[in-house]
């Protein structure tokens, strides 16, 4: 099971720091969708430059122009594109195209899917690395919980892996992780905590069964 | 009938010349999505610095964080700010709430919704100030029409503006415009001519009912 670190509001010097601190408990980072709105794929390419061996999400979050899209942010040296699993199919199958052209991957993102059985196999189809069921930040409050969406989503999938993201944290973690995912995905676990590092050891200490 | 001019692919040195040689042809620029995930909010800042009274839409697309990532947007001077129609009905209330805060607007983009005529009023009840159809690039080939789906929108809508996109030159402009959207948006129909000038003058004639 993977931990990937996800960033959706520091500087990218405050990043580059954060990941340097916890670097060898975290097997994948993300650049979240607000980092790459603010400082576009400049944010992914500083990343790679200062951590070569790292394997980085750049969080697009992709609804149309698929190709283009994702080519720009594996040209930026990114690992993983993120699209919406509510793009149209085409829109899907033109990110794949990319990714395979780069020798990278394509992660869909579950938000707002209401059938995530017959999306996630449709996706699968379409080519898709990994799927990740995933609770809106501005929903959490609500209380939403996407393990049983995880449960729905490993019954579905045959080869693409799996991932969980939404407010994981110290006091989640072991439940999200009974699910085994092939990778948790932790934000505000880890950047808001006042000892970043003792909080990613701990998490990788609650995500062993 | 407002015109808005739509860049997806150029540099910010390109966009700043060609807004400037039809300035007074168009009423709104848009920076799409591929331009923002290039080059950040950078790009909005730089056009606003450029032109401080041009209306600057920013193609955000948001799906999550809508306040956070409207704010992002309006801190670079953006006048609207776009959420997926698709976002959870809380991350549309929270862009929404950006947008008052900010004397901004919220424009939502129907792409892959199914119930147009629903998905509308739902939107307007949460204070979306404008929505728009459109055809994404990826499905374009496949000889989509959006004018059914604006015929749905103004049937539905009782106070937000409407907008339709996709596709749209000197060619299908006409059929749009007969249809009564409140902006037509146009893209590569003056971007990627000879003449961008006269491309945009030949599309502002053939508006006219």
């Amino acid at each position: 099971m993977k931990l990937q670190l996800a960033f959706d509001f520091l500087q990218v010097p405050e990043i580059i720091r954060l990941v340097g601190q916890v670097a060898d408990l975290i097997d994948l980072v993300e650049i979240g969708t607000p980092v790459i709105i603010r400082d576009g794929l400049e944010a992914v390419r500083r990343l790679k430059a200062a951590f070569p061996a790292l394997t980085l999400v750049a969080d697009l979050k992709i609804m149309d122009g698929g190709e283009y899209e994702a080519t720009l942010a594996f040209e930026a040296g990114a690992d993983y594109a993120t699209v919406l699993a509510l793009a149209h199919d085409a829109t899907v199958a033109q990110a794949v195209k990319a990714a395979r052209s780069y020798r990278a991957k394509i992660m869909a993102d579950m938000l707002g899917v209401a059938d995530i059985r017959g999306r996630a196999v449709g996706l699968e189809a379409l080519g898709v690395d990994c799927v990740c069921v995933h609770t809106a930040i501005d929903v959490q409050q609500a209380g939403a919980n996407p393990l049983r969406e995880l449960r729905e989503l490993k019954g579905a999938l045959r080869r693409a892996c799996t991932a969980v993201a939404g407010g994981i944290d110290a006091r989640t973690i072991a439940e999200a992780a009974g699910e085994r995912p092939d990778i948790v995905i932790v934000g505000g676990g880890i950047t808001r905590q006042a000892d970043p590092r003792a909080a990613a050891l701990e998490l990788r200490r609650r995500m062993k069964p």
